[in-house]
């Protein structure tokens, strides 16, 4: 079976443990755009043990939460879908009044180009302040 | 300042403590679409406190159990997105592989018109299970 988490990294890589990794996606009009990947090739969230289920939520909102700081977004939107790639992973997203879609999911139709935004150096600014939040992890 | 989830139930309740409500929202074509609402209106996961995060996950995910074990869907979706009613809320939604929108999420574009599908007296089967599973809670 052919899954694209379990082949490729799915983006840059700003943290991991033995159980999940970090990444920081490349989409255009949303800096900051993370996935939250469970390493093992498990489809839903309640397929997990619950200290599982538990680390997994504790790792996404740090990332949540190192993002808000970061970035100071309008609004953070978690989503866990899987429907296109049934590899459990989540989706933490920082938004903004006049980012492609608001107040529209990511999903949803595209509403306006959006300004540019971002931060030069974010992938190395996220790094830091995961490992300072979440704790030193596994090297790259 | 008028907020939706401060002002109505935001569907039919299915189950409730003093913290949250869990309710079943009414979308055509998809039976068992779920949200759990925090009840005080607070805008992100990051704004509560730990315990209060883990509460609100660990019903969110006695949803999703609840669901897969009586609606059988081929997916779950989970998301806190909130940009149009920044009052914390999850969306627990089961999917099947014929529904409207399926592979994209509930937000994308329509796909097709999806079969009919649900189960009579759906409330009173997800109020019977949640009773059992996170507890009784207070009266509805």
């Amino acid at each position: 079976m052919s899954c694209d988490f379990c082949q490729k990294p799915g983006g840059a890589l700003l943290w991991r443990d033995d159980r999940l990794r970090v990444v920081l996606v490349d989409e255009p009009g949303y800096p900051g755009f993370c996935r939250v990947i469970w390493n093992a090739h498990v489809k839903e969230m309640t397929d997990l043990p619950s200290a599982d289920r538990g680390h997994l939520m504790v790792v996404v909102l740090d990332v949540e939460a190192v993002l808000r700081n970061v970035l100071r977004p309008d609004k953070i939107n978690l989503a866990s879908l899987g429907n296109m790639t049934p590899h459990l992973h989540w989706h933490v997203i920082p938004r903004w009044r006049d980012d492609p879609h608001f107040p529209g999911s990511v999903w949803s139709a595209r509403e306006r180009e959006g300004p540019p935004r971002g931060l030069p150096d974010l992938d190395a600014i996220l790094r830091d302040r995961l490992a300072v939040r979440v704790g030193n992890g596994l090297p790259r």
